[in-house]
């Protein structure tokens, strides 16, 4: 998952080019029109606070062999098989001004196939399924305290919430898979969860944890980090752009950079280590081991200390400190704010993004931190005199990362839709 | 140029596959194969120090068709139309072991390309062209001190050297067109230079100013970042595999990620900016404004000052009196390495990559570099028990921004032969 751009495309040069994956690649093309067209709505319908709202313009046959350059008829032919295949769905037709038969627009078929997306994290996990139209078909949380905590014993919870969330499915719905959110290095090659330090896992094979249970066994499970998928749920809600550095703050940080709406995952899966990028090679010792690392500047539980409060208090208390006049807990959120846009500035300079979004707690905490981010990136990031990077709030909506991990496993369903032409639930 | 990776593979899923564009495919598919092949002999002749050598196994048509899942016959007419438009030669037959016809190997035409590959530095402007197999078909630089120069003089200085290696090549070589390394910020969208500080150029139109001299004008120019071009030619050498850090030490330092033999460019084509990343906030003014760069601590004035050396003298008398016992230039090295070490981590968590490359002056300093960058890496980057961050020196040859650069042009040449099938001069 969380693909580098450069893999498929290179593997299509060195494959031949055929009259079979010629369909295939066409009845992709046609599906990905009819669900780009809807991407606005289907953001919203998941919870997000993007662009979106109603359906904007569903397309019809014609509008689709206009777009794709396909002729109307091959583009009817597969516009059939999707429907047959209950991928996609017509809507009544409509009249139009131009001459000829009404157009029939076309939508994503609702409630056909189930996209699992699941997190844990420190203080939740969960399970949310979304379909092709971006509805939220069933969602199962639990609170907790997940910090050191025994990953088969959170993996059976979470296996738990899987049965609940496929039981509450309609009953024509099919499952495409499930993705995994975990807030660490995942493995993108080899699977295992390597680094979860706010867990305390380490080399966790959690695909075969959960495929222990019988809730998840013979569902196909993949893993990615949290802050990645969150990042592909602000792609699809669209607010930030195809281009932007996401940052989801929480007691760990994460980031992930989205170049042209794809995640830049790295070599193993493991870039947008911020929260490990040195702020004072001198400062205090991080619980990775070394020192000075941005966690103990601009992390959570270090905010909290800074401004005199407990680690186990919810972030509100210290906004609500600041809003009401703590000068400490003020002072705090400034540090901090300079400490990220420091290291926010590194992060420019060496990817070049000019949009970066603040996420997790951050998201909430944005009014007391863009200014100090803001000047740090105007003084330190040599192209800031071009493209001076600008600086946003989340609008993934919430449970961001469970809803990234959804469309990752739809979006494999779309990329590939002839493998599902035989519609047996 | 220096594509993201994303963008051509995004264009292909949004645009209809058909019989014409299934012949490109696999006309590019062939020649991709043939140069493939050839590619450490193609590094070996333009100097590189990779694995290269003799030519090793030139494919035959029959190799080219198991390789790619072309039948025989598609193959045959496809190398037979490359054959003719002088991209691709055939050896003289060879008999094999097995029964049937001698094998015809097809390697690389040589000397009917040219690509152009030029470059100015801080110390030197030069061009060089290479063919599709490699071969450097004509070479020229000028020496010179061209720190805050004027663009204008330097651009006709080059053009000139442009003329020369033109009036060199050999009759039948068409030129593919020209790619000049510039040690600054060069925008890949919309074409101007916009900042080189070493040179004090700024906002540029470079490719204005060569068009005005008769040696470059109707020849297509691009312009990309010299380190990102270095990176390009270590690819080529193919000794540090096809992921990796490239960092180019001069006076600035710049970077380039290269994943999957790709460089990541970066929104604008600005990523890489290592030299003006963060070491310590309260440290000393660089020449971008802001406090505590990387390069006023590893960058070359930076470690001959720390070694109470001329600015102006060449890295090899500090790496001599270092090698001479001489303590302060010793540390003026460990101290270097200690900040490049720091920024590299930083590098290494935010991007995931395993394999760091010293290029520039840093290969020649690397024995005095190399430890103290890979302490810093093990105790601060955090996968680093799963994925210890290895630490090569770069092996792309002399002028390999220049390589790079040459390379950069036949690449689109082998990316799109079906351009090139009118053979005319």
């Amino acid at each position: 998952m969380t693909p580098t751009g450069s893999t498929p495309a290179a593997a299509r040069r060195r494959a031949p080019a055929r009259q079979g994956s010629l369909r295939e690649h066409n009845l992709a093309l046609v599906l990905r029109h009819v669900l780009d067209a809807a991407a606005p709505a289907a953001a919203a319908a998941s919870g997000a606070e993007g662009e979106g709202g109603l359906a904007t313009s569903a397309p019809s046959r014609a509008d689709v062999a206009t777009a794709t350059g396909l002729t109307r008829g091959s583009v009817s032919a597969l516009v059939d098989l999707l429907i047959g295949a209950r991928l996609v769905a017509e809507l009544p037709p409509v009249v139009t001004a131009r001459a000829g038969r009404p157009a029939v627009p076309l939508v994503p078929a609702e409630g056909t196939v189930a996209g699992l997306g699941a997190e844990v994290n420190v203080d939740y996990i969960g399970v949310r399924a979304l379909d092709l139209a971006g509805r939220v078909l069933a969602h199962r949380t639990t609170a907790g305290d997940f910090r050191h905590s025994d990953p088969a014993r959170v993996l059976g919870l979470l296996a738990g919430l899987v049965g609940e969330v496929r039981a509450a499915l309609p009953a024509e719905a099919r499952v495409a898979g499930m993705c995994l959110a975990l807030p660490g290095l995942v493995d993108r090659v080899t699977g295992p969860l390597r680094l979860a330090p706010n867990l305390g896992w380490r080399d966790v094979d959690v695909v075969a944890l959960l495929a222990a249970h019988p809730e998840v066994d013979g569902l196909s499970v993949r893993l990615a980090n949290e802050a990645n998928l969150a990042a592909r749920a602000e792609v699809r809600a669209g607010a930030a752009g195809d281009s932007f550095l996401y940052v989801s703050g929480e007691v760990g940080i994460g980031a992930a950079v989205v170049l042209d709406g794809e995640v830049f995952a790295g070599r193993h899966g493991w870039s947008g280590e911020l929260g490990h990028t040195v702020v004072d090679q001198q400062g205090p010792r991080c619980t990775c081991g070394a020192r000075g690392c941005l966690e103990q500047y601009a992390g959570k539980d270090a905010m909290l200390r800074a401004a005199g409060r407990d680690v186990e208090e919810p972030v509100d208390t210290l906004l609500d400190a600041a809003a009401a006049g703590d000068e400490r807990a003020a002072r705090a959120l400034r540090s901090a704010g300079d400490a990220l846009g420091v290291a926010l500035a590194n992060f420019v300079n060496l990817v070049d993004v000019d949009h970066v979004v603040l996420g997790g707690i951050y998201a909430p905490l944005a009014p007391w931190l863009t200014d100090a981010v803001v000047a740090q990136l105007r003084s330190r990031v040599l192209a800031a005199p071009w493209a001076d990077a600008g600086v946003g709030v989340a609008s993934g909506g919430p449970y961001a990362a469970m809803t990234g991990a959804a469309v990752v496993v739809l979006r494999a369903v779309a990329d590939d839709p002839a493998d599902w032409l035989d519609p047996t639930p």
